[in-house]
């Protein structure tokens, strides 16, 4: 399974794209390759590129005919709906503006129906409340699954050290919790609870009981690791839909001690159990659009599991990942967010009636001085980010550019492997990460057991405690930063494995960890220059001026931020993590200047990033388009090509129809009214005229290949001995989006995100001139932005070189599509300005 | 003033439409006149009817020329860019697509400038900054005014009591706080704060004292009534821009003790900090888009103040405000929202250190059986929510449409002198409604001093009590039942008079005492009923197990949700309230339940109901359409109509062209091929064209009435004689919307929504048939809705007797426009299938 497809499946708004697409599981991998290279150098398939020549692309036809939601009924009686229309191949851009009228289509049948009958009343009542249902279900079934995986996980790490002898289920915390031997200073220590050298060798102590441990940790670590990518290898591709081989796997490879968290496919698993719900539904199995509803409220449930953020959830869900995102998408996010908040923390993993490992409250304030240590963690941050994205992409290519790539199992046992070996050693890194962050959170209370907190008290006066490090507090410094160049290297190296890997946690680890650094720092120098200026006001002798684990969270915030480009969910997820106002603006300045950093080197965040090394056809909603370019000059056919192919409203034979369609592979044909005039009238499907041409030759007779094909209401006045003609119209949509060739692109921009379109055809003074797709645009984008970036990052040079991608059997697929972008189109600007220079559909006319 | 102009500019979305009104003062009540009669029999206005013919509506012009936003740049330099274009009157419609267009031309030649000269790059660096810089402004002062606020209306309400003698600018609380003879039980009783009684008769007790007090508060209550409603009258009307005069009216309407609240006002006032600190920055003072962008940020600091909920506020602004949203809006809303919150807490207006007087935590869990009265709640809050629209609507109609409305003073004075002589013997509608809603939902802790609390503890074994009601708690309940009636009679009288009138408190008073009354009942059943099934499980003996303050806290947001119809925002607004995330599911529960009972008696929240009774042009996001209508039965010209006036692109003289201006009234003119082939070529606007025409007649030699005007690229071939020709191909707008003749109204109205249109045209087959504006979609609406609406509101039947409404002066204004509605099209729609039925322009071509 590729490695980006499950990244991005498991986490941001690809999961637009292709969460859908585990619903037909063999084609799972088809889209991996489908990679725009924009390099190459063939221009076959214009017209909506994103779909391979005689792929079984299909488009709406279900409501009233074939030009779906418009409301011209089927007069036509021999057009009836055809079976499997209205489905999209996985991968594919969806038609939003269609879905969303089959859907008011069908909601307008069941509510006419609904006064006939009791039953066809209760038909009715359970449409409206099946998006209800759904989306608790989803809120539910995230919630469980999300305990589920954290106490599966808990206990699997805890089995890298020992096993609890009484009660094998156990793990180290609820072991020693039965014990009537623990003290609270020695809360983790309990005769119970074995180490894998005592239980083998009979030893807890000395060298050789070191070396057992160590070496039954990564015996563990592996097999988890070889169980995980083994799990991913056999099932994942196949049943991916269903969520438990996600599920288990997940549990598998984060107990395997890699650098990777449990958030992201968190909220990929949120979303396959909103995928597998939807089916139950036909309002939501059969509409696309209705079914992106769903998955955006199983995103923001996934995230409110994840990080115990229901508000948060729903932000994250309309900041990252909702294409298109209603109010009453909002209130069902929100509800699903708090149905699996509300399991989750009756299930209550963590033994702390929270949500979250690192739940945290902090009591003292912060001061306005800090706000510069917290900015540098945000520079941090941000800088972190960016080197992440581009050495995280780098790999990506070169596993997906070499040899390398064909060995993920490998791969995956050497970076367990490696990860095993060296983090044993630091206690740091040896331990589970969410209890890393956990411990670097929270600050030194007089109960606290950490090295971190092995201050010197001087008890004063007042009962406060002015507090100097100890060698504890320094050696624990080293082994941090140890921990942090250890943490950094490891996660460009996890992040893109074939298991499921989020980066969250890592993320979050890495900036904690420099936080408390620099918090630890400020408090010294705070103790020690009690008299500098800064300090002088607020700091008095004795106080507790400084809170490291705020440094921590704040840290953890910034590299966060400087990953994912985040920033209203970001905050609001750590607010809701902290639980007080006091702390945003800490947050806000530290995520800001993160991403304003992060930004300076490149605007995309890594789930970006992701995409567009995958190639797949995401417009950017966030991204602004700032370049004056007119729709002719993105639209297809561009100068040097072929013109356009078109079909006539009512002149053209079946023969040449066949002949036009099996000369190109576009996807759909304008219709005009003449060759001479060459007005717009409709647009018409590709595989909507095939399968309407069978289906006459089956049903009428008398369609002969010399049969006049005509879309418009009334058969054209043929000569006496023709055959009869054929009637198209019901497969026509009169209602084609189009803007004039002197739309400036930016507005084609948005109209494109805003209503999701996939196609537009170009006209001039009421002629069309061509065809501007989705595809169209983004290569477009494309093109600017390697135009205009200064910086340009390193993999673009090498971007031709890409080899086609790999399917599960580990050969080469063939490449579906190549286009190709000419150099420049501004050279035609001015003299495109004159009308004669408007290339029109056919020299002769005019 | 307009009560409902100020209602709608202090909340709700119409801000969008109204509030930039107040940056030119004379007109700002010119929008009120424009009522939207959709049953006067006129239809002179079509094109774009909420401009009145002549008026100065103007186009951005400003950019690149009269296409703007298109690139074609200004070739003729005769045109250049003319003074005051760009800007639109109060009350109307902005076209989003153009003023982006416009923004990003903006931003794009400063981009392009910046590395000419350093003073350019600190010029483009201001510029990037203004944005953070302006809601950053609005936030710092809506925080300061919302502070202000308080503590002013906090003094003013006491003052109608007393006085404090030591401090005469110490409300009572404070009066006390300084006293060493307070005792914690007693704390409000100091020697230091003197009833008017107490001062004026020398006396504290007896009936005398009594009358005196009475007295002396209706007598302060009529005084502040009179100095608002005077203060609004005198300056708001010409003033209100700045926010000042509305702050102070606020405090006096608010101490006046009229039943209603200051959030909603607060939230204007934060709009109109906003609009005024957009004056600041061309970026925004330029751009009407822009501008909106800010006032999005601004009303989630108003909400954010208002009810100490930074996040609320955003997603208030996002849920009910803000008709365009992009994400970086989201960033700087929460970014202005927790400004105005730490603003408003540094200067601690309650002394609590919190940002709104009722904020509380509880303690106690609740339990799955509760969720039946909660529930129950829900449908209070829905019916009361019903009840209120449909009476208020009724009422202010009844003002409008009766010579009542010409007194407004007078109004406001009978409705403070009843509210005072009802209010001051009942002690929960004497008090401060903010305090009584936190003595509702402050629980009863063993300090407890309210007379809800007034248990008879019986102490047990466990240290816990068990309680039974006394006397004290009877009579109470008796008061506040009272209080409900008096609350909800008052409210309904009271929103709408011309004092700014918020309706969020006197809402949440209501459910809060419904609440309080349900969760007393509930915990008396528990206390006698312990053995009834649903009780036994949870409710052990001696334990608390109701808590009535939750049960009031869940009415008020019931009642808020009825009246306001807000969800997510509502229940994040509540939930940051109370700070806990445990009483989110009752929240909800009853939250939906109110909105699905509402719901059921219409659709429409208070604001849209106050909107469309107003008549603003506002196209509700949140209503689904779902009729099957087609572009070309709403378009205009109808078949009825004149033909569609249009110009052609090259065959028109002077003289032709301003003729159609003289006998049209429209806004705008499709250019077309030629009166033969009426290919759509373009739109102008009337203004353009006219300011063209005079620009060019001063400026350039030999125009006369019989040159030729053309909108080409290159002049037409003329005659030797012919005078010289005109070219306009500048002010022409050659990426006009187009939609097909078929496209579906659903579709049609799902892109003005989100692109922001003001017209699209209609074609046919390349061929312009006519235009489709934003008002002909709102009529549109309103008469599928007053078709499709069985429970028709009593006040459709009363529209035709709407008369003109009264400006300023008291005088009627003209009606602007009145357009005709066809009774049905419907009957149509089979015959205009067929193709030959499609009315073209002129029916000698073709």
């Amino acid at each position: 399974m590729e490695c980006e497809q499950l990244f991005s499946r498991a986490l941001g708004r690809s999961s637009y794209n292709s969460i859908t697409s585990a619903s037909s599981d063999e084609e799972l991998l088809d889209g991996a390759g489908v990679i725009m290279d924009f390099h190459s150098t063939e221009d076959d398939n214009l017209l909506d590129g994103d779909a391979s020549p005689g792929s079984n692309y299909t488009m709406s036809n279900g409501g009233g005919g074939g030009g779906a939601c418009s409301s011209t009924h089927l007069l036509d009686l021999l057009e009836e709906p055809i079976p499997g229309v209205g489905t999209y191949d996985d991968f594919h851009t969806i038609d939003w503006v269609r879905e969303k009228c089959k859907d008011r289509e069908r909601h307008r049948k069941i509510n006419s129906k609904k006064k006939e009958s009791a039953w066809e009343f209760t038909k009715s009542l359970y449409d409206a409340w099946s998006g209800w249902l759904v989306v608790t279900l989803t809120g539910l079934a995230s919630g469980a699954l999300a305990g589920g995986i954290d106490i599966a996980a808990d206990w699997m790490t805890d089995l890298k050290e020992g096993i609890c002898l009484s009660a094998l289920w156990f793990n180290h915390e609820q072991c020693c919790w039965g014990s009537n031997e623990t003290t609270f200073a020695q809360r983790d220590d309990c005769p119970q609870w074995k180490s894998w050298a005592e239980l083998i060798l009979g030893q807890a102590e000395g060298p050789g009981s070191y070396i057992m441990n160590y070496f039954m940790f990564t015996f563990w670590a592996l097999s988890f690791a070889f169980l995980a990518v083994a799990l991913v290898k056999v099932f994942a591709p196949y049943a991916c839909g269903s969520g438990i081989p996600e599920t288990i796997t997940l549990v598998l490879a984060v107990s395997s001690g890699l650098s990777l968290g449990k958030e992201g496919p968190l909220v990929h698993v949120a979303c396959c159990c909103g995928n597998i719900f939807s089916y139950l539904f036909p309002k939501y199995s059969k509409n696309e659009a209705k079914k992106r509803e769903v998955l955006s409220a199983a995103s923001a449930a996934g995230v409110s599991v994840a990080f115990g953020a229901p508000i948060g959830g729903v932000l994250f869900s309309l900041e990252e990942v909702s294409y298109y995102f209603p109010l009453k998408t909002l209130w069902r996010s929100f509800f699903a967010a708090l149905v699996a908040a509300f399991v989750l923390r009756s299930i209550n993993p963590f033994g702390n009636s929270r949500l979250v490992l690192f739940y945290v409250e902090y009591h003292t304030p912060w001061y306005l001085f800090e706000l510069f240590p917290f900015i540098l963690l945000g520079v941090f941050g941000g800088l972190w980010g960016a080197f992440f994205i581009r050495t995280n992409i780098a790999w990506c290519r070169r596993r997906k550019s070499t040899r390398f790539g064909k060995y993920p199992v490998l791969e995956v046992m050497a970076v367990a492997g490696i990860t095993a070996l060296v983090a044993f050693p630091n206690p740091y890194t040896r331990q589970n990460t969410s209890e890393l962050i956990k411990e670097l959170f929270t600050d030194c209370g007089p109960l606290a057991t950490s090295q971190l907190c092995q201050y010197r008290s001087l008890m004063n006066g007042t009962g406060t405690t002015a507090t100097s490090a100890t060698p504890g507090v320094y050696s624990a410094m080293w082994q941090l930063s140890l921990a942090l160049v250890f943490k950094i290297i490891m996660t460009i190296f996890t992040f893109g494995l074939k298991v499921p890997s989020g980066l969250f946690i890592p993320s979050m680890a890495i900036g904690a960890i420099a936080g408390r650094i620099v918090g630890i720092a400020v408090e010294q120098l705070a103790y020690f220059h009690r008299d500098w200026f800064v300090f002088r006001e607020w700091c008095e002798v004795g106080a507790d001026c400084i809170t490291p684990g705020l440094y921590a969270m704040v840290g953890a915030a910034a590299c966060l931020g400087g990953v994912t480009r985040m920033t209203v969910s970001l905050v609001v997820i750590v607010f809701e993590l902290t639980g007080g106002l006091e702390y945003i603006v800490p947050l806000m300045a530290a995520v800001m200047t993160s991403k304003w950093v992060g930004d300076a080197f490149g605007r995309e965040g890594i789930y970006e990033a992701h995409i567009r090394l995958n190639g797949y056809p995401f417009l950017d909603a966030k991204e602004e388009f700032t370049h004056t370019t007119l729709a002719r000059e993105v639209m297809r056919p561009r100068r040097s090509d072929a013109p356009l192919a078109v079909l006539t409203q009512d002149d053209m034979t079946l023969a040449e129809v066949q002949a036009l369609i099996a000369q190109t592979s576009f996807n759909g044909f304008p219709v005009i009214v003449s060759k001479e005039s060459q007005r717009l009238v409709g647009f018409a499907l590709r595989r909507d005229i095939t399968i309407a041409i069978e289906n006459a030759r089956r049903k009428q007779e008398g369609i002969l290949l010399n049969s006049r094909v005509y879309f418009t209401q009334h058969a054209p006045v043929l000569p006496a001995d023709s055959p009869r003609p054929l009637k198209l119209r019901s497969i026509l949509d009169m209602s084609p989006f189009t803007v004039t060739d002197h739309t400036p692109m930016e507005i084609v921009v948005d109209i494109f995100r805003k209503l999701g379109l996939r196609q537009c055809l170009v006209t001039h003074n009421g002629i069309v001139l061509g065809i501007i797709t989705k595809k169209n645009i983004l290569e477009h984008l494309e093109k600017l932005k390697q135009h205009a970036e200064p910086l340009t990052p390193p993999w673009h040079y090498h971007k031709k070189r890409y080899p086609p991608s790999y399917g599960p059997d580990g050969k080469p697929r063939p490449r579906v599509h190549n286009v190709q972008l000419e150099s420049s189109s501004s050279s035609n600007q001015n003299e495109a300005e004159s009308e004669e220079e408007v290339r029109l559909l056919d020299p002769s006319s005019h």
